[in-house]
C-alpha cells in the first residue's frame, strides 16, 4: 500500500511484511561512544572547553562557571559562522556560491551526562524548550538570518558523537527548497479551502484516534498517516501558531510534559532508540502566516535509508503508523521518572 | 561557504574545517554481514532459495540453474507487487492511498560472491549494465507503471543485508515528487535558455576541469560543483539522451569502463567505502524531452545525515568536490583488476 502524505504531495510506501512486528525494533543496548575517554566539555567544570556561552539558565552564579540548568554556545566546529560574509557570487556561469554566514550553536539538556531527556524532570525539559525559544528569539534580531533550524541529534545512528545530551540549531541566510516546498503545499491547500493542512490533518487523526500517541489540553502527540519512518511522532499545539517564536511562555510546561512522555514512551517501548527531532517552523517573512503550523518532528533512526530512497526522494517504511501509535499508547513510562 | 545546486535549486553547506582531509575518509576493514552463516541466495547452485528468474544473461543453461552471468528475479520481500491493484482512495478527507502495485527486482551482479564490482572485468560490468536496461525497457512495456527507479545498496551504511553483489530496481505507479521537482527545475532552465542544465553543467565542469574524476569518448565522470556528500561522483553521456533506455548497446562497454574506473578509484582511495548507486532517469511520458539527461549517481555513505538535514533538507558536506576529485584522479585502480 502507498500513502499520499499531504504535507509534502509525495507518496510513501508501507510494506509491512518486508519486516517484523514494531515490538521487534526494540533496539539492543549501544555500545559507548569513543568519547568516554575525554572529559566532556558540556559537564559542569568543563565549561572552559567550549566557547564563551551565549545564553544560560542559572541562578546566581557566574557566565561560563558551574551552576548552570541549561547551557548555549556557539558550536566549536560550526558548519556557519556569524563572521562570515553572505555576499553571493558566480564563477563561470553555472557555480553559484555564499559565504557562510549563519549562527551553529549548542545547548546543552542539562547538566547531566546519562540522563536522556525522556529521564528528565518536566522542569527541565521546560526549562530546555524555553532556552530554545529565546536562542531563536535572539538570532532572529540578525536580519541576515532566514531560517533557523533547531534538532537533536540523540545516538550514533542519529549522527551524535557527544555523549551528553544537548541541542543544536544552525541559522543560515537562505531558505532551504524542502521549507519552501512545504510552505507552498500549505498554501495551495490553504487557497483551495481556507483552513491550515496541518490542523486539518490534526483534526482528521484526532477524530479517527488510532494514530494518536498521547495528547493534552493544548497539544497532540500522533503517528502521521503517511509517515515516512517506523515511529515518526509529531507533536502539533492546538492553538493557530505559525511559528515556535509566538509560543506563549505559559504552554511551555504542557509542552515539556507531552514531549518527556513521547521520549518515554520511545525509550521503553523501543529500548532507547537512536533518533533525531527537529522544530517545523515558518522562515522569516512567513510568521503572520495562516497556513502552517509550527511543530515537533521525531524521527526515530530504526531503518536505513537506502538507494530507492536516495534516488527517488520516497520512503519505504515497513511498520504501519496505527500499529506503531497503539504500541506507544500501551507503553508505561514509569519506570523512567 | 555556501554552493547552489542548479538541479535541485537547493544550496549545500561546504564545511572542510568541521572534518578531516579526503583521505582521511579511508575505511576500517569492515565485519562479515550476518548473512555468512546462510546459505547465499545469489550464488550458483542455489537459485531454487530466490522466486524465479525473469531474465538471466547465460550461454545454454536451463533457467533458473547454475551456468549464467547475470541474473534477475523478484525481491523475495518486495516493497512492491506487480499481482497488487493501483486503485486509488480515500478515508476521509485528507487519509488517499493507493494499491501496492508495483515490481521489485533482484539483479545479482555475477556469480562471484565476494567480488565486488570494482574488481570485476570490464565484460562482466557490461553485461550487468546490458541486464539493468533490459529489465527497464521490458517493465516499462507494462503501462501501469510509471518511474522505474535502478539502484545498488553496497555495504551496511548502504542498507544492505547480503554480501554477494546485487543491483534492485523498483518500479513505481506514481512519479515521486523528488523526480517531478528535478524535471522542473531542468524544464525552466531549458526553457530560459534552450539547453539541458546536466549538459550545460557538464561542459563548465569539463571547462574548469577541477572535479573531473575521469572520462572517456562518450561518459564523463565527475564530482559535481554542489555535491551534497563527500566523493559523490556522476557519470553522464556525452550524448543528449533523456533516458537511459535509450542508450545505444555499442555504448555499453565504453558506460563499463568508466564505471569499474570511477568504482575501482573509489575502492582504492576509500578502502571499499559503503556506497549507494542510483541511474537517475526521466518517467514515462518525458522519454522524448531534451530538457534532461540521464546518469548514474554515486553515494558514498562516509556520513550520517543527522537532524539539520532532516530538517532542512539541505546538506552539509566536509569535503570540497575538487580535493576529493584531485585524490580520486590520482588513485591508481591497478591492484584491483
Amino acid at each position: 500500500m502507498l500513502r499520499f502524505d499531504v504535507t509534502t504531495n509525495d507518496w510513501v510506501i508501507f510494506a509491512p511484511s518486508r519486516s517484523l512486528r514494531p515490538h521487534d525494533f526494540q533496539q539492543r543496548p549501544k555500545p559507548p561512544l569513543a568519547d568516554g575517554t575525554r572529559p566532556c566539555p558540556f559537564c559542569p567544570g568543563n565549561e572552559h572547553l567550549t566557547p564563551p556561552e551565549v545564553f544560560a539558565v542559572r541562578e546566581g552564579s557566574a557566565a561560563n562557571a558551574p551552576g548552570w540548568k541549561v547551557r548555549a554556545m556557539p558550536n566549536k566546529y560550526p558548519a556557519l559562522r556569524i563572521e562570515e560574509d553572505y555576499h553571493r557570487g558566480e564563477s563561470g556561469r553555472l557555480f553559484r556560491y555564499m559565504g557562510g554566514c549563519g549562527a551553529h550553536e549548542v545547548i546543552v539538556d542539562s547538566p547531566a551526562h546519562h540522563l536522556s531527556l525522556a529521564q528528565q524532570p518536566v522542569e527541565q525539559v521546560k526549562a530546555l524548550l524555553g532556552a530554545l525559544q529565546q536562542r531563536y528569539i535572539d538570532l532572529m534580531r540578525d536580519t541576515r538570518f532566514q531560517t533557523i533550524i533547531i534538532f537533536k541529534n540523540h545516538g550514533p545512528q542519529a549522527g551524535t558523537s557527544l555523549t551528553h545530551p544537548h541541542c543544536q540549531l544552525i541559522a543560515t541566510s537562505v531558505v532551504p527548497h524542502m521549507l519552501r516546498h512545504k510552505l507552498a503545499v500549505a498554501a495551495q491547500y490553504f487557497d483551495t479551502t481556507g483552513e491550515c493542512v496541518y490542523r486539518a490533518l490534526m483534526e482528521e487523526e484526532l477524530a479517527a484516534r488510532e494514530r494518536i500517541v498521547t495528547a493534552n489540553e493544548h497539544f497532540v502527540a500522533l503517528i502521521p498517516y503517511a509517515a515516512g519512518v517506523p515511529f515518526e511522532t509529531w507533536i502539533l499545539p492546538r492553538r493557530r501558531q505559525s511559528s515556535f517564536r509566538w509560543l506563549d511562555p505559559s504552554l511551555l510546561h504542557p509542552l515539556a510534559e507531552i514531549l518527556k512522555n513521547v521520549l518515554g514512551q520511545l525509550f521503553v517501548a523501543l529500548g532507547d532508540p537512536d533518533f533525531n527531532l527537529t522544530i517545523d517552523t515558518v522562515p522569516r517573512g512567513e510568521e503572520q502566516g495562516e497556513y502552517f503550523l509550527w511543530h515537533i518532528q521525531i524521527h526515530p533512526r530504526l531503518t536505513q535509508p537506502a538507494g530507492f530512497e536516495l534516488g527517488s526522494g520516497m520512503s519505504i517504511n515497513p511498520v504501519l503508523p496505527e500499529e506503531a501509535a497503539a504500541l506507544l499508547r500501551e507503553t508505561q513510562t514509569n519506570s523512567l521518572s
